[in-house]
């Protein structure tokens, strides 16, 4: 067989969706594609018992289920049928009840802003809903504290201003002990207690039962309680209450969303690599980088309504593949690094590398078919805006198949609810067939858990620092003292970061000099 | 000599801003620094025949000015020092005049929104600086138009609802022809013309002189003109006109972001790669890539306000590096892939990959060292919600380097206008003693042109194409041989996804079966 022959099933459609995923820039060829064969039908094998309830995440021995959550009648238990079912049934009555002013701010009248507090998983898919779906006139208003960064709260909370008594506050957290949420829970508690409102009057929680924010708001009184279940991963959230929950209440449509999943899982569910299209994109990522990352997958968009599905894919791709070991614990360093922001908006700043540097990636073109609801404006004879945009997808696509970039192009008839979820699903598919590939578990994230760990002994150290300088409040102290005095003499370095960062925001005092000294009150 | 001696200097501070690189995570030694040595003395001998206004741009024929917008004095010529003075003091009068209502909308009142339309440079500078220095109560609320997705506009204008009165637009473009910022006029022209308004009384222009939009500008007598120069790239144009006048308007200190640029310009002037920290970017950059690119760049402001810093960077550094041919005219398929948003959020992200998975990157970590304006919420005794963020900061560095990978770290006083500006001044000092370093021309753009051109000629088959329907409108034909009939009998596929835009968006009938037809009326 002659190893460049072009296979002729480098496209995929799925007619339930209007969504068709092109392989055919990808250099995909009988051979590489007769090689994949017998680990493609591996990883649908797999795929299937995953479908059906096996532990799929041994780290954590755990199962592995949002497929279930837009198909509920395939859950592996009537129980987990029924959690699912109940879930959405209590998130579209919470968002009936806040739009009809049933559920109401303590001060009466209807909520109108949204704030969601959350990081990771819990909230990037709610920020993609809201930016891709969102449009003025939607029910609420939607805010996000993602981060513990205190101006970015302030601000925040600047920007809702008077609102606050009509500012519905979810905070998302399986477990509850995130560090980022927690504090944004305690910012948002200390900013109604100010305007003298109750918290617990304005506030709803989703997490997992029985976790410490489970207690809080059950103790508390909040408004209302969703579930999160250890089977869902925070990147794989999107379709339980996590997501559907502020896209009910921002007035999107769950139903077009779910069946949209529904539908492309139904399509991507299919053992058969020539008419699958996820199974088509985790051979074409293969093929790109060799099954070892060996090319970043840059993500271009050309819909500003889906700038952040970038960022989305980012987290989903690199969190799920990006993994020391297999599931055989060999060490792998496995991973696909994504990056990219829209077209044609990024034509003018990166892809100038994408066409003539490094040629270290592929990209991936997503194109959608309708421009904008309502008639087209033409800004010149028979050509609208609409048009230029497609014009740049399909000149770059060009550009860089000439200078022997390799693309995707995956186009979607609209970029609405229903496309959005099957876009979605159709990339957690991918996602899921590609790392059976490896052989690499992506339903965990043990490098997110070191990073805590080590930010937890930041912490410690800096509360041993403090207790150092209460110690000897008035005398001057190196780093590298105060550090020793903190019982972590090896620590010299992290004290010093520490101690700046207490300085720098009048915490206590420091000496310049040529050695820089730290204490807590002055001398006289 | 042992070629794994750490250096001593592996972080530079510049007093003047307090700002510190450390590349003491980067695995500069002496062996490699002495290496090094003859070519950076080369490019800071390059860097300084820049600033003296040699011609550092050759194939475009052109100056590299943006050195002197923060210090004008060290123009080349008077002329250019005076155009740069005027072109500062028309900003600064024209924003005043705004605030105070001397220049006012065309009912009256004062302009409280503005409209930046442009593209590249000519939006990103912009949005960094909106988004980095801006609060509730600025004298403007700020919007852009960024590409040329009609529904993206639509989103925009109906987010300014029944301000469009009060709204100034700025159209940002050096020659007046970029498509999607001429399109971006065109929509905003007909808005306000749909509002009963004069476009012309609500709009001003930062172009090239002579350009077709200063043409424009000039004849439809808009408020203001202001200039851009063929010696500034867009992507080196923020203290230019192109981000002075939003930064004006948005009432942000132009002179602190100037002064921080300038006092910045001047530490990494010294031709000391030990005591110049741009040196010592461009050296850790080139160590950790082999002076090919070998690893991505991650970038992590660890503050919400630079979000966009690392998209600005994506552009600065992949624009300017990403070439195909060196200053020789060798193939090199150079640059540096750049991404990344913020943390700790992107901890919850993609960071798992980072640690555990494909070693293909380095990581710069951003670290401000002032939390917040006002006093500090304590989340727990002794911690606030700043000290997670170091710690996440800290803990995740540490966790990188424990698994060998390494990382920069840039610490700055605060995230205020006079520190952005020494940050950006850092990097696109950075960027070009790299592009030195590796013999690449940072200045011009090829690719994009490339990209530009294709797209040119997929409007112009349009154009035939819906020329060859009107021919025979009620004819069902199938896009190869519509292809045919508008004299491009090679483009079917090109034809087939504009036929397939068209038919979705209403533009002209389609009837499926086993070959996909195309017509403009009905034959009945």
């Amino acid at each position: 067989m002659n190893p460049s022959t072009p296979h002729p099933a480098t496209r995929a459609h799925v007619a339930s969706v209007g969504i068709t995923v092109d392989a055919s820039r990808m250099r995909l060829d009988e051979a590489f594609l007769a090689r994949m064969t017998p680990a493609m039908a591996a990883a649908f094998a797999a795929m299937d018992e995953l479908e059906r309830g096996a532990v799929a995440n041994p780290d954590e021995g755990r199962r592995v289920g949002h497929y279930w959550l837009r198909a509920p009648e395939l859950s592996p238990t009537p129980e987990l049928r029924r959690a699912i079912e109940e879930s959405l049934a209590a998130v579209r009555a919470f968002a009936a009840d806040v739009h009809a002013g049933r559920v109401a701010p303590q001060r009466g009248g209807r909520f109108e802003h949204l704030l969601v507090i959350g990081i990771g998983g819990s909230a990037l898919g709610p920020q993609l809903l809201a930016d891709a779906l969102g449009d003025i006139g939607d029910p609420l208003v939607p805010h996000f504290f993602d981060n513990t960064d205190p101006d970015g709260m302030d601000r925040v909370l600047a920007r809702l201003g008077g609102h606050l008594a009509g500012t519905l506050t979810l905070v998302v957290s399986k477990s509850g002990g995130t560090p980022e949420t927690r504090n944004g829970m305690r910012v948002a508690q200390r900013a109604y207690a100010a305007a003298g409102l109750d918290f617990a009057a304005h506030a709803a929680a989703v997490t997992g039962e029985g976790s410490e924010l489970d207690r809080v708001a059950t103790e508390g009184g909040w408004l209302a309680r969703f579930p999160m279940w250890d089977w869902v991963g925070g990147r794989t959230s999107l379709f339980s209450a996590v997501g559907l929950l502020p896209a009910a209440l921002l007035g999107f449509d769950v139903d077009a969303l779910l069946g949209g999943a529904r539908d492309m899982d139904a399509a991507t569910r299919v053992p058969d690599a020539d008419a699958n299209p996820a199974a088509l994109l985790a051979l074409a990522w293969h093929r790109a980088g060799e099954g070892h990352g060996r090319k970043d997958m840059v993500v271009l968009p050309y819909k500003d309504r889906l700038l952040l599905f970038s960022r989305y894919l980012q987290q989903l791709v690199m969190e799920s593949l990006g993994k020391a070991h297999d599931l055989a614990g060999e060490r792998v360093d496995q991973g696909i690094a994504v990056y990219g922001n829209k077209g044609s908006t990024d034509q003018h700043a990166y892809v100038q590398q994408l066409r003539d540097g490094v040629p270290n990636f592929f990209a991936t073109f997503i194109q959608v078919l309708r421009d904008q609801d309502g008639p087209a404006f033409e800004i010149e004879p028979d050509v609208t805006a609409g048009d230029y945009l497609l014009g740049f997808l399909l000149g770059t696509r060009d550009a860089l198949t000439e200078n022997g970039r390799d693309s995707l192009t995956i186009t979607l008839p609209d970029a609405g609810a229903r496309s959005l979820g099957a876009l979605i699903a159709l990339y957690e598919r991918a996602v899921g067939l590609y790392a059976q590939l490896i052989g690499v578990n992506a339903y965990h994230q043990p490098g997110v858990e070191a990073g805590k760990r080590a930010a937890a002994a930041v912490i410690d150290l800096q509360r041993a620092l403090l207790a150092a300088l209460r110690h000897a409040p008035t005398e001057p102290r190196t780093a590298a003292e105060l550090a020793a005095a903190a019982g972590a003499p090896e620590r010299a370095e992290l004290a010093h970061h520490v101690l700046e960062h207490l300085a720098a925001n009048g915490r206590l005092a420091r000496q310049d000099g040529a050695a820089v000294r730290y204490h807590l009150k002055e001398t006289r």
